[in-house]
């Protein structure tokens, strides 16, 4: 098999995830997502207190090394068996979702772009490119709204760790793309660009 | 005719005038490229000392109007007549270029992004983003080696025009686009991409 990987990066609330799922949805069976947030190291070994307090933003919360040989595997025509991670324990749990290769693979996630082993294996790299103040009222809305925090922990953690993280590693990842998009799922422009690719990848 | 019109945009030394021109020679027969460079305005009427004192880099030096116009006569299958700049008179020349409609039309300029009227005209509007320091590297080449410039004036022109013109306009201009390519003429992934994508179009 042929696979076309696909990496989509950018920051949080950037939109990466719509851009992901709308192209994913136009290819029913062809495609397939690795999302980075899967590969959060397994923290059986600390005491909640001590994971609440982890800096999750930074390239060293995940298991980067085991996604690159998933993917790799995916590549080659295997399947494989993801993580499951689960937020409100901050840990990854006993499950794992069983995921079958296919033509086209997206690999989604804030920092991959950031790893140079990671971001070989990727035929497109994309980064999603949307306006700071932008990206932080999304993540309030949905922070807030769907996962029921309250506004000053989400401001709180904003400020501690996604702002600084996004400035000492996501943003200066954008060096590496081979495209920006402005904006994310609302460009539809560059969503047309990508879906005739993928459509050209898929038909062969 | 059902043409498709893409606006290549970025500052002076991006490499926008590669990826154009490698793109619309994949295509023979199919695209047509209008410079905003040939539009600048005609000065019969200023003296050579005053023409040479002109800020080139400023939207006010291009005769957009007139490209509009003869942008909207290609896409209503109308062939044109495209004025002739002579840039060692700093002037229009009393010759013309004529060009036919065509599937595809490039729209190159440093400035096309600003200008909201041409801007809404294009299907597909790309910001080619090189770093300041690459671009005046490659504007000292060109116009030393090929231009037969001295160092002294390119970088005199530079820093009095070039530079302050781009940041008052031309990278502003970047949040028109729908999607940005960074490294220009190298970058070979955003290439293909457009690519498939005027392929898709020229065969319907």
């Amino acid at each position: 098999m042929n696979t076309l990987i696909i990496g989509i990066a950018g920051g949080s609330g950037s939109g990466k995830s719509t851009i992901t799922r709308i192209l994913a949805s136009k290819f029913p069976g062809h495609v397939t997502v690795l999302n980075h947030d899967n590969y959060y190291k397994a923290q059986h070994d600390k005491p909640f207190e001590e994971r609440v307090k982890v800096n999750y933003d930074a390239p060293e919360a995940f298991d980067t090394a085991l996604m690159i040989e998933d993917l790799r595997k995916l590549k080659a025509g295997q399947a494989i068996d993801c993580p499951v991670y689960d937020y409100s324990i901050h840990d990854r749990t006993d499950e794992t979702k069983h995921i079958e290769p296919a033509d086209v693979i997206f690999v989604d996630g804030i920092l991959i772009l950031e790893n140079e082993e990671l971001r070989n294996l990727m035929d497109i790299k994309i980064f999603v490119d949307t306006d700071a103040d932008e990206r932080v009222l999304r993540r309030i809305l949905r922070d807030v709204k769907e996962r029921k925090r309250t506004l000053d922990s989400v401001i709180g953690q904003y400020l501690a760790t996604v702002k600084p993280m996004h400035e000492l590693y996501v943003e200066p990842s954008k060096k590496f793309a081979d495209i920006i998009i402005p904006e994310g799922g609302h460009n539809l422009v560059a969503l047309e660009l990508l879906e005739k690719r993928i459509q050209n990848h898929v038909k062969v």
